[in-house]
C-alpha cells in the first residue's frame, strides 16, 4: 500500500490547516497512483510529520511519499522536513519513505501564475 | 503598458528572495499578456509592495496587476497584501491596480502536487 503525505508548515490559524487537509482530500479524490493521500504539519498543527508517517504505516502503508507543500527552498524544505522524516526512519527499517520535490520547484508554477494574473488582466 | 507584479512574503534568507526575483524573470521570458513582469515583497526584502507599484508606474505602466505568491488564504493574503496595495492607490487615481487570486487558489495545484509525488513514487 502506497501512501502520499502532503506536508505543510502549519499555522496558528486553524482555517489554514483545514485548507491543507481539504487539499489532501481533493487530491485523494482525483486519479492518482497512491492508495491514500493524507496531510501532516511541520509545527503548530496535527498530526506532526513523524505521527503522520506512523499513522500511514499503521493503516497499512509499505511505502510513504512525503510531499512538501512549500514554495521556497528555505530552511524548512532543506533541513527541517528532511530531519523530521529521518527521525522516524529507524522505527521502520522495512518501509520505504520517499521525499518528493517541494511544490515551488514544479516546472508548471510560472505558467500557473500567469494564468492567475490573466483572470484579472483587463 | 501592463505590468505584472509578483508579490511574495520576503525572507531574511536572501537566496529565497532571489528565487522569487528569478521566478518573475522566468515568467517575463515566457509568452504572456503583460509588457513586463517584476517582483516585490510584503516585508524583509526590497522593493516593498508600495515601492514595487511606484516603480512599475514610473516605468510607464498604466495598469498594474498584483499577484500574491502565497499558498494559503491567511492574514497576509486576506488583509496585509490588499492593505499595501490600497495604501498607494490615492497616489495614482488614473492607474488601474488589479489584485489577482493567490497562487494557492489555482485549480491546477492538486494535479501539480500529484505530479511532484510521482517523481519519487517507486
Amino acid at each position: 500500500m502506497k501512501y502520499l503525505l502532503l506536508v505543510a508548515h502549519g499555522s496558528r490559524r486553524e482555517a489554514s490547516n483545514e485548507e491543507v487537509r481539504e487539499l489532501a482530500a481533493k487530491m485523494n479524490s482525483m486519479e492518482h497512483d497512491f492508495d491514500a493521500v493524507g496531510s501532516a504539519f511541520l509545527e503548530l498543527a496535527e498530526p506532526l510529520i513523524p505521527d503522520g508517517i506512523r499513522q500511514a504505516i499503521a493503516s497499512g502503508a509499505k511505502e510513504v511519499t512525503v510531499l512538501p507543500y512549500f514554495l521556497s527552498a528555505g530552511r524548512h524544505v532543506v533541513t527541517d522536513v528532511p530531519a523530521e522524516v529521518d527521525s522516524v526512519r529507524p522505527e521502520f527499517p522495512k518501509i520505504t519513505i520517499n521525499l518528493a520535490p517541494y511544490l515551488g520547484s514544479a516546472e508548471h508554477i510560472p505558467g500557473i501564475l500567469l494564468d492567475q494574473a490573466n483572470q484579472v488582466n483587463g
